[in-house]
């Protein structure tokens, strides 16, 4: 039987929770081929001090290392809140076919502009969506508090 | 007198040529701060095998280490090429307030979409488009032929 979202998000989730331990805005991320995980990824954007250091962004650059090619057409990315424009448009580049995603980001999430992709890409929303939010919601009563 | 578009342009259109002596699309990008450069860089996406390496995308991770400061409130940002969703994505996180570029992207340009964005990015563009647009086409002529 092959891995389904949920085994991959909670790997993804396992990121998250190690950036929300490093104080980091708790995102987690992980690329699966072919049923492995070939990458994966917490947000950096504090530890780095680069603004570009989300974790899609990271696990998408690792991915292309680790399997030598930076076509990851036929790849699955797993993360836990939806991804933002500069990370939508990272996986537009990467052929990446399949985005997997936990909680939903309103503000800064991709979805909330009318994009006109000149590729298809499958968007499954939703899968733990409950404990990625509650995770980031933590985060902020704990930096806030 | 403050050195001007023309100036600075003509700096990032320098990495676009070295971008083109080493077979990478030819884009080139500076960003300045008080009106220094504080970092510049080519396209890179063949030498790293990286999809996520345009020069822009580059430049802000550049820029930020180079002040040791991941808020780029008040700098400029030059591309010779349009920037895409991505690298939009990535000017939009890092508060750079202004992009000038080059020549437009239709294809893959970020303007093409109709974005809502929560903060204003002052936008020039046809900033020596000429040069920018005739390096891209001898590129393309070059790969293709």
């Amino acid at each position: 039987m092959e891995k389904d979202h949920i085994h991959f998000m909670r790997k993804a989730l396992e990121e998250a929770k190690y950036a929300f331990y490093k104080n980091e805005v708790p995102v987690g991320c992980v690329i699966v081929n072919e049923n492995e995980i070939i990458s994966r990824s917490s947000n950096m954007v504090e530890l780095l001090n680069d603004s570009t250091a989300h974790a899609e962004l990271i696990a998408i650059t690792s991915a292309q290392n680790s399997i030598n090619n930076k076509n990851l057409d036929g790849c699955i990315l797993y993360t836990t809140l939806e991804p933002c424009l500069m990370c939508h448009g990272a996986i537009y580049w990467s052929k990446i076919n399949t985005i997997v995603y936990g909680a939903s980001d309103e503000k800064r999430g991709f979805s909330r502009h009318n994009l006109e992709i000149d590729r298809k890409i499958n968007i499954v929303k939703g899968v733990m969506e409950e404990e990625s939010r509650e995770l980031l919601e933590n985060f902020f009563k704990k930096i806030r508090g």
